[in-house]
C-alpha cells in the first residue's frame, strides 16, 4: 500500500488513533487548527525547531525512517535541554512522495512513538505535504523555570568547561553505517542519539552558558565563545572520546547532542547518571573569541569545522 | 552572489541583523538553541506548523520568493486565528539549494518582514538546510484566553454558519497568474491573502465552532461537521462570491484565509471592518456529517472537494 492510497485524511487519522490520547489531556489536541496548552505559572515557554531533509541529513536507502524521526524529535529535545529546559509538546512538518510505501510511514511514526516514550513528550499537531523528496520539521515547546534560561552568551573567565558523555560516535557511526555495519555500538547511537535531557534542566543555577553539539564540539564551542565575548583553552588528552573515534570525529563530528557546560569548578562529576568531564576552561579575549586546543606541550587554534550547511 | 557563498553563518547573522531587534524584547531570542517567551497569565499557548513544498504549493519560476514567506506565515497567523488566537511568536525553518541566489533569499525575507509588521509578530528563530528542493516550515505561538479556544468540534443543531469575506479569490488568481497576468486583484490576493486575525478573536465568547478555509470551503465546513457530529445546510445564492470566481473556485478553492463560523443567528454583520455573511445553518445528523448545498428548488450534497495532498 502507498501512501497515496490512504491520502492525507487518512494520514492525519493514523496519527491521531495513534498520538490523540496523550493529547486528549489538552485543551485542544491533534485535530484542530492550532494545539491549545497550558504552561504553569513560574514557568517561561521554550520554543524551538530542528529540520531534516533528506540527503543532507539522511539517505533513504541508509537510515532507517524510524531513526530519522527520532533524530529529528531528539535534536529538539536536546535544544530545549541546552536552555535548561524540559520538552513537553511538538509539531511534524511532513512532506513525503505520495508513491512512498505505507511501512515507511508506519515505522516513522514507531520513531516517534518510542521519542514520546523515552522523553516523556506529546506530539500534538503537524502539517504534511506531497514532494518528491522527504523534508521533516519537527518544532518543540517546552518549559524553563521564568529568569532560569541558560544562554550561550553568559560564560564567564575562568569558568571550567564540561562534556557530557563522550564525542565521536555519531560522526564514527555514520562512516561505519555507510560501510555496511549495521550493529556496531556506534552506529546504533547514530541512528538513535541520547541527548542529555536530564542534564540540562539538572544544572540550571550552576552552569553559566550551555549549548549542545549538534554540529560539532569545535563549532558548538566557538558559538559559546563568540555570543560570550571570550575565549578557551581545551585539553586534548582530557576530552571524553568514544572509543575508537578519531580526532576529527571528537573534534568536529556532528549530531552528538552531548553538552557543552561553562559554570564554576565544582560541578559534580556525574549528573543524573550521566558523566561531566572538565575539558578545559575560559579564558579572557574579548576580542578574538577562539579556542585554544593544548595537545602535550603544544597549543593551537581549533578552528570551527564542524557540520556547515550551503558550502 | 549565492546563498553557498555565505554559509549557514552568513544566512544567521543577516536574518538576526534584520529580526533580532524586536527578538531582543524576549527573554531569549534569536541566536541560541531555543527562543524563551513568557506567556501571560490568564492565557493559554497555541502552536501549529504550516509547510510549504516547491511543486506542491508554489512553483519557484511562478511565485515570487516574498509571497512564498509571506503566505508560510499567513497560513499559521490564519490558524491561529480560527482558534480564537492572537499569533506572537514564530520560527522558520528553510531549506534551499546551496547555489539559490542571494536575491531569492533576501526577498525571502522582505516577505518576512512585511508579515511581521502586518500581523505584529516576531521571528525569534528556526533552522536552516541544503536541499535540492525548497521547504519551508513556519511554527507559530499565540494565546488565547485560557478556557475560551473556539474549537472545530463544538458547532450545534441550529446554529447560523457565517464566512468572513469573499470566496474562490486564490484558486481565480492562481489561474490568472499561470496565465500571466500578474496584476489582477485575485492574483494580489493570491500571493498575499489577508487572514482574519482579528476576526478569530474578536468572536471568542460568540462562535460556537471556528475553522479557516486553507484547503477549500467544501473541505474545511466538513471538518466541522465531522468533528462536531452534524450537518449541514448552504444556500448556494448566500456565498460571497469574489467578482469573477467559478462554482469550483468558490466551493472549493484553498489558501482562502476566510474563516468559517458556527454561532448564534446575531453575529454582527460586520466584525472589525470585515463583513460577515450568513450562508446557512447546522442541521441534526450525528451519523452522515455532510453538507448539503441549496440551489434554487434543488439540493444535493457537497462533498469535500478542496485541496488533497498526496492524490
Amino acid at each position: 500500500m502507498k501512501l497515496g492510497d490512504l491520502g492525507e485524511g487518512g494520514l492525519i487519522r493514523h496519527i491521531r488513533e495513534r498520538f490523540g490520547a496523550k493529547a486528549g489531556e489538552l485543551p485542544v489536541g491533534i485535530g484542530d487548527d492550532a494545539a491549545v496548552i497550558d504552561i504553569p505559572r513560574g514557568y517561561s515557554l521554550v520554543f524551538c525547531s530542528d529540520l531534516v531533509a533528506e540527503n543532507s541529513h539522511f539517505i533513504r536507502d541508509l537510515h532507517p525512517p524510524s531513526s530519522i524521526s527520532y533524530k529529528a524529535i531528539a535534536a529538539n529535545v536536546s535544544d530545549v535541554a541546552a536552555m535548561g529546559g524540559i520538552a513537553t509538546h511538538f509539531l511534524i512538518s511532513l512532506a513525503t512522495p505520495p508513491d512512498l510505501d505505507w511501512t515507511w510511514i508506519e515505522d516513522f511514526f514507531r520513531g516517534v512513538e518510542s521519542a514520546c516514550q523515552q522523553f516523556e513528550i506529546a506530539l500534538v499537531g503537524g502539517d504534511s505535504s506531497a514532494s518528491d523528496r522527504i523534508f521533516v520539521d519537527v518544532s518543540m515547546i517546552g518549559r524553563v523555570k521564568a529568569g532560569q534560561a541558560v544562554r550561550r552568551s553568559d560564560a564567564k573567565v575562568g569558568d571550567t568547561l564540561y562534556v557530557t558523555g563522550k564525542l565521536g560516535s555519531s560522526a564514527l557511526g555514520f562512516e561505519r553505517l555507510k560501510a555496511g555495519d549495521t550493529e556496531d555500538p556506534a552506529v546504533k547511537r547514530h541512528l538513535h542519539p541520547e541527548p542529555r535531557y536530564k542534564v540540562g534542566p539538572a544544572v540550571v543555577g550552576q552552569a553559566h552558558a550551555m549549548i549542545d553539539v549538534s554540529d560539532g564540539f569545535s563549532t558548538d564551542l566557538t558559538h559559546i565563545l563568540e555570543e560570550s565575548k571570550v575565549s578557551a583553552r581545551i585539553y586534548k588528552d582530557r576530552l571524553p572520546a568514544w572509543p575508537g573515534a578519531a580526532d576529527h570525529h571528537v573534534l568536529h563530528g556532528g549530531e552528538e547532542y552531548e553538552l557543552i557546560i561553562a559554570g564554576r569548578a565544582d560541578l559534580p562529576g556525574m549528573i543524573e547518571g550521566i558523566p561531566l568531564t572538565p575539558v578545559g576552561e575560559i579564558i579572557e579575549s574579548a576580542m578574538e573569541n577562539q579556542a585554544f586546543l593544548i595537545d602535550g606541550t603544544q597549543e593551537s587554534v581549533l578552528p570551527p569545522r564542524g557540520w556547515q550547511h550551503f558550502e
